[in-house]
């Protein structure tokens, strides 16, 4: 089963326009891998902090199907993918909870393990590789 | 009892100091307001919407007691209290949870009811006076 | 000759991994693109007013090549392209200024011309195609 | 004569009602403290790391004295003021470049000076207490 974050649309989510900032819904996603994340074990500050490792986001894509409005109920759902030692891929689909529940973006990121102090590429520490391919 | 608002915090609140970012602790506040009006039947934005009016944010202040890191579990009370008739205040009390809970952060905010169109003083909606008496 | 938009990094745009966070490597090539409308004599706030048009994004990617941190100095390309009567893409370029000046992203966001009322697609209004004819 | 932070507000400084959301008025005047900084020729980030301190801000008020809108054109002022020999405040007046041009806020945060490991209080180092004391 992949994992679902549920999230609230806030005030500062949003821009002048009335509806979530774009860049925010990226926002959003990384929020939903970081609880992932947390609900797996994994917490990524001291884990990043114990592996001597970083993994930063090497690409970012995202469809904006739906505007998004303060108050709007949000299911993310995260479903991670391993892409070589040292990368992998997380897909996120964010819901606006209904009923009915409509799918409001669909969004994809690429992360690369890199040591922290030199920035050269190391495989995923094997806790993260596990949490990647159960996928 | 004042309301409790539950909140993680992510990666994307804090700044390359390590740490959650001064301005970012008002808007944890703004998101714990939001969801104790909504919690209220208060939907922020139709409730605007419906009524013509907007709710301004005259003054703020803050202290900062502890610095806050990803991941860590907050919970934010919201105590309102009348002003005038026209405006009202917000105490905010951020707590990291425990075990032991520590406070965070104290904030206050001061919100002034106007209209939309001409940005004139008005009184608060009797709905939102009845919120803000119920403190 | 394509628009630049110089911009430096603040504190509020790095997250706790001490770099600027991937969601605000977009938000700052939008500052990019909200710029360069404004020295065509484009405000978008009054322009979607006076034309009841929204330019949402429907798409957006980046590669995120270097790390940014607070204080250094960017040049940020922006260069539109028609897609068709009622849609356009935006290619930018993000530079650290150097000596020597490095690539750090590319990003690219497609923007739908819509009625702000119905949400139906629309042609881009005359003054908005010719921006982006001029490319 | 005291510094002054030329800023254009953005979509992204904005929420759904329109306006500069309040918390952002005190990351614009950060911006406008690390600009000054920079002016001065004191890196934060290099600073902290060469000192091996943090200057983490204590308190902040605000008072919020007109909406700002996207496109809206800033002069924000900093002046520093000494408190004690570890700490020290900055006042922020934020304009709406005119003509006629207006004050839209006015703002105020309090730092203090600690060991970046310790986190106990330690004097100003002397190029900072130096840039506050020519206030």
């Amino acid at each position: 089963m992949p994992f679902s974050h549920f999230r609230t649309v806030r005030f500062a989510d949003t821009d002048a326009a009335g509806v979530v900032f774009f860049a925010n819904y990226l926002a959003i996603c990384h929020e939903a891998y970081e609880e992932a994340l947390a609900v797996a074990g994994l917490d990524l500050k001291s884990f990043f902090a114990a592996h001597a490792v970083v993994v930063p986001i090497a690409r970012s894509e995202a469809a904006y199907l739906r505007p998004l409005h303060p108050g709007d109920k949000l299911r993310v759902v995260v479903t991670p993918a391993a892409l070589t030692a040292d990368s992998f891929a997380l897909s996120f689909e964010i819901f606006r909870v209904g009923p009915p529940e409509k799918l409001a973006a669909r969004a994809r990121t690429e992360h690369v393990c890199i040591a922290a102090a030199t920035r050269q590429r190391l495989p995923l520490p094997p806790v993260l590789a596990a949490w990647v391919n159960a996928g």
